[in-house]
């Protein structure tokens, strides 16, 4: 196994911590609009429309459609079910794109440009190219490239997403390795011929009372965040 | 008219010196190898047969592809025009990767920056991503994103290239400026919408005995290098 030339790095849960920044963002226009609600459990089912959402692009009964586009139409399903209904079309627009704002996890802008000074550092995720270049304006993370999900047209764990991924980097998949906190996802990467590495971030489960997710297989690496990520590949 | 939000570039010419970059590879290579050869005039052979080579895939006459792909076919033309054919396939691939490791003009980089801090900069090259990608790590230059060509399945002046390129940022045309040396780039630039900087660039013709093109039209913008776009859009 030689060394990776690319880290295509996961980023909702491993670079950015999407759950405590939805949920305060939805606690906020709460407080300002006089409604109550649990900004952790609006989180959570919003993300869980997620997969559902993409599964039917992945299963060939919908064409691809950028990720904002499913946002938006589970925000409006989320909203109705914690009946909340004073947003205006600007409002809802608004917060939309909340995910083109979360923050990063504390290590994630220094582990990234330390592991840059050695390797092309490229998203792979199912964000979309808009949702993906504002979020590295807003946190201050300087990727080489957004891949991933739009560039691709596939959305992970698509074989496509990871393959051609890799191959707009001109690389050959054992040339990158996968970077990211989710099990599932590195099991996808391994299995298409990348490497892996895996990130804890226990808080994107644990701060809302899940379980935490520890590695389930021997990944080529297992680090507890990007600085020790970077110091275990030699940066 | 309202600032811009996105700043789409041109890369070859306008951000980094191709000819000279080309020019010293190929002599250096002749020098080692013992042959005679005029740096300048094979770059710009090389060069001569960029557009043509993208005109059979804008007229639909072949498929996509890459523009290493393109560049690869020409050299081996070029190589045979010289009567250069001492070359082995590891040594013409390696002259074909110059165009990932051309110099960057001496403004471009703490340019690109300063124009960072207000807007998005990315390019909008016929470049492939690879090529940007290892273009930017070896000058320093800190795109948002790679976007042009093979992102959008288009080559410039293709309405698509710039459309496309525009709307994977969320933006309206007229939200995105072009940024180019080129009068012909901001031509079709323009009439799709976009807004225009000129940035001068004397000696990517200059220096090879050609003439100066100075800007041509009355576009938004017009500099003299990348520091002076930066205050002219205060940055």
């Amino acid at each position: 196994m030689t060394h990776p030339r690319a880290l295509l790095f996961d980023v909702f849960g491993t670079v950015v911590d999407w759950r405590s920044s939805v949920a305060r963002e939805i606690e906020r226009i709460a407080e300002q609009m006089g409604f109550a609600v649990n900004g952790h459990d609006f989180a959570t089912a919003w993300r869980k429309r997620y997969q559902p959402a993409m599964a039917k692009i992945r299963e060939g009964n919908r064409g691809f459609v950028p990720l904002d586009i499913l946002h938006m139409e589970n925000l409006r399903d989320v909203l109705a079910e914690f009946s909340i209904d004073c947003l205006s079309e600007t409002e809802i627009d608004d917060l939309n794109h909340v995910w083109h704002r979360l923050d990063a996890w504390g290590d994630a802008v220094g582990g990234v440009n330390r592991l840059k000074s050695r390797h092309i550092v490229a998203t792979c995720s199912n964000g979309n190219i808009a949702l993906m270049v504002n979020l590295a304006r807003h946190t201050g993370l300087n990727w080489d490239m957004v891949l991933g999900g739009e560039v691709a047209q596939a959305y992970k764990p698509e074989r496509e997403a990871y393959l051609r991924s890799a191959a707009f980097l001109g690389l050959k998949p054992e040339e990158c390795c996968m970077v990211a906190a989710h099990n599932e996802d590195l099991a996808a990467a391994r299995s298409f011929g990348l490497q892996t590495a895996y990130v804890e971030r226990r808080n994107e489960y644990v701060a809302s009372g899940g379980e935490p997710r520890p590695a389930s297989q021997d990944w080529e690496w297992v680090a507890s965040d990007f600085i020790d990520l970077a110091a275990k590949m030699g940066c």
